[in-house]
């Protein structure tokens, strides 16, 4: 497919980053999500504008993550935007954790409401009201129901586009079960699920493991996190699941019929992937050229440039025209045929804006019968022959794809500091940032210590490692260790 | 593919439709939303759940949409829910419009905000901000974005659940072109696309046309509608598309150097399909068993019942499986497996909730290698052999969605009365309801004389009718027409 030109230009004094991802990491992310039109700023503070290049790469998140979750059984619904306080107010633990960061309606027109509407931070109190109707019998079980909305959460630390938006999109997946047995089950898949996606569509690895109590979900039982390591030493948390018991059974009067014909409270679950992941992608791939997407989310995969004169003008833009017709059959492609702007000031906009491989085709070229594939994420440049270009393509976009994941796991496993003593931890925290793993006796002081001490709180207690607490000790208090825990500065 | 048992049933109190369609259509509409399971009410006033049955539907209307807008070169955005006073303040008309339906956020957590903050009912304003930004030159035109959302409209006049919600779904369209005459070129092409859509997926005809200006958008320099006819002669307006000028522009300072150097303000349109399409299309197509769902956006579209007893079951069930795989490879298909309930009631349930296609299998049926089809649009039963099961199921399904378009056709036809006087009119309107075809001078007080003496307003002016305005007489005033109008009441 062929694309028209969608983008909206800058005039003239358009500018590449100025700031070094190494040296200025918030700095230069604020400028790259920015400069690259991925997403623009509004005036209603903390809330962004998703431009095209953002959007495209959420959807295709999305659906990806959609049709999985359709041929596991689950289905979509829609739930209102407006929860009503009293229902809000229903969980005691989950009010408590939302309330002040809600965002209430208490007018509509010129009349003043009599109660108190939330603009939804989540959906369980809206949803579970309804499914304390639903849910009669055994029989209406599993029911496994998602939503794809927008949340608010007016919170006011770290404010950071994407990564910490006071709005952002996101699936809130609301599963209901029979038993505590059946309801633990869905849990490694829709972790693997969502391991899966940010893996294949986003270049991202993630940690995976369960969150300390101090850290869960208010309302849940257990919260289990997939966690990621931004370039600047800070971890990030991203796609959760939360194992609610029958927390919210309770407090919503969520019954069924067992099997034995007595009564019970339902088992059930939530979990969320959401626009983060956006922010993450673009923090992790990114560089000091700007923005670098995979070429699975990104909405132009290809970007060819002419290379003409005035007088060859004709027959080069005939020739691009026709090699992007060619590739559209393979890839997104786009044909920069603008006639103000320079073949440089195109390849610094293109590469700001992160596209995956740039066609450069010129006189020369033409008669050579070959174009020149320049990849966005290794800088390399390849001269290929006409005839061979279908075939390349597609593999180079691949590549992309596999290099991108390769440096992310790569820069996930050297974030990783294990060690053995508390002084060793302060000072890792401190010198290296990342993730420093250690053992713990599970207890909230300890925990909290380490949190007062450094700055660090429990990331999570990732899964693959939790046979290493066998033989250690608490690295705060030196008891018996229950696990192994990953500390780390976090936003 | 094969559904996992996915219903939520009340147990055997269960019941059917009580109303008559015919005698009191709003009853029987209240009842087959919520009875089929389509829809739920909520403990907010006026917004719906959305039930796994009527978001697939909508997903369905939403990516074909979709597709064909990617296709067009409209790219997908996302801008933020909440727009602050002095935005959605800055076009005259607009905020006139719509600050009486506005849902207000006042305070976020315990603190009270300085400036009020509109959830939006539209986001003409929080977009055009950024499209100053966005647009400097005519390089960057057309720029023609769109997104999906949830938009809140507290209005208090004849909820009517999906027909008329609080909240509800939809696409904005939001294009910016360099000219008048190029905008005005986007009309038609928009407009087929959900004349299209509305056909294909909703089996759902209209009638397109022009609005008058008394009841075009707030803000927009003329309103284009297709405009739907109820079962009980009320009309109600479908998909539109406004035609905006440079009203906005003014407003928000949409300027842009035309080819000659100049500052020019843009040309705008906006468009939008919503979830209204959802009620119409359960409106007009069901019946006195329950909802009639279209093939296309039926989530389930077969449902295989096997008839057995307890010596017979195994093999039954088996050769129901069997079945179900087998249609599941052409249709989206579910295998009603429950032995509580008996074949007829799972018979009345799935009438209920509309399924196209419903397979009986039984012993004897087995032994003689065929199966029943039950279609519910006609209610006629056919034997048909396994073998030619796959061939029959796909045509059946094709043949359902022609015969609900062409009942409805009819139903649409047949509501359109043409008059030559304003006693003829009045009495249709009175007696008959559906679209009134009458000359109009164009008279702001010929059209509200017609609407306080008859409720009726004026839908649109018929694209397709425009020819006979030559002849006519205005019906009120006896001047030269300038147009052919339809006069309906209208939700």
């Amino acid at each position: 497919m062929i694309y028209v030109e969608p983008m909206v230009k800058e005039e003239k004094e358009k500018k590449g980053i100025t700031v070094n991802k190494e040296k200025d990491f918030s700095a230069w992310y604020t400028e790259v999500i920015e400069k690259s039109e991925f997403v623009d700023y509004t005036s209603v503070s903390g809330a962004l504008a998703f431009r095209p290049d953002a959007y495209f790469a959420w959807e295709t998140v999305q659906r990806a993550t959609d049709d999985i979750f359709k041929a596991s059984g689950i289905q979509n619904v829609y739930f209102p935007t407006l929860i009503p306080e009293h229902l809000l107010s229903k969980e005691k633990e989950h009010v408590k954790g939302f309330n002040p960061e809600v965002a209430w309606v208490t007018q509509t027109g010129d009349s003043k409401l009599e109660e108190r509407l939330a603009v939804r931070p989540t959906s369980e109190t809206i949803m579970y009201e309804s499914f304390s109707k639903w849910i009669k019998s055994w029989r209406d079980l599993p029911m496994r129901l998602n939503q794809w909305n927008s949340v608010l959460r007016w919170e006011f630390k770290h404010p950071t586009p994407l990564l910490r938006s006071r709005e952002f999109l996101w699936n809130e997946g609301h599963t209901v079960f029979g038993s505590q047995e059946e309801a633990d089950k869905e849990r490694d898949e829709i972790l693997g699920i969502y391991l899966k996606i940010l893996k294949e569509y986003l270049a991202l690895p993630g940690i995976a493991g369960r969150k300390s109590d101090s850290e869960k979900f208010a309302g849940a039982v257990a919260t289990y996190s997939i966690e990621h390591m931004l370039p600047n030493g800070w971890s990030i948390q991203g796609p959760d699941f939360h194992s609610d018991g029958q927390n919210f059974a309770k407090a919503f009067d969520i019954k069924f019929i067992n099997q034995k014909g007595e009564k019970e409270y339902a088992y059930q679950n939530t979990f969320a992937i959401s626009t983060r992941e956006l922010g993450i992608m673009m923090a992790v791939h990114g560089d000091n050229r700007g923005a670098v997407l995979p070429p699975r989310i990104a909405r132009i995969q290809v970007v060819v440039i002419p290379i003409f004169t005035t007088e060859n003008k004709p027959q080069v833009m005939k020739a691009a025209s026709d090699i992007s017709q060619t590739i559209g059959k393979h890839a997104r492609t786009y044909l920069d045929d603008n006639d103000v702007y320079s073949p440089g000031w195109k390849f610094n906009n293109w590469e700001l804006k992160g596209t995956p491989i740039r066609v450069e085709i010129g006189e020369r070229d033409i008669k050579a019968g070959k174009v020149v594939l320049a990849r966005r994420d290794t800088s390399e440049k390849h001269e290929v022959r006409i005839e061979e270009l279908e075939k390349k393509i597609t593999a180079m976009l691949g590549e992309i794809n596999a290099n991108l994941l390769s440096k992310a796991e790569k820069l996930l496993k050297e974030s990783i500091h294990e060690v053995k003593s508390y002084e060793e931890l302060k000072k890792t925290i401190k010198q290296k940032g990342g993730f420093v793993e250690a053992g713990w006796c599970g207890s909230a002081e300890c925990e909290a210590k380490v949190k007062d001490e450094t700055g660090a709180k429990i990331t999570n207690m990732p899964f693959d490692v939790q046979s290493k607490a066998k033989n250690a000790k608490c690295v705060v208090c030196g008891e018996e260790a229950k696990y192994v825990a990953n500390f780390a500065r976090s936003y």
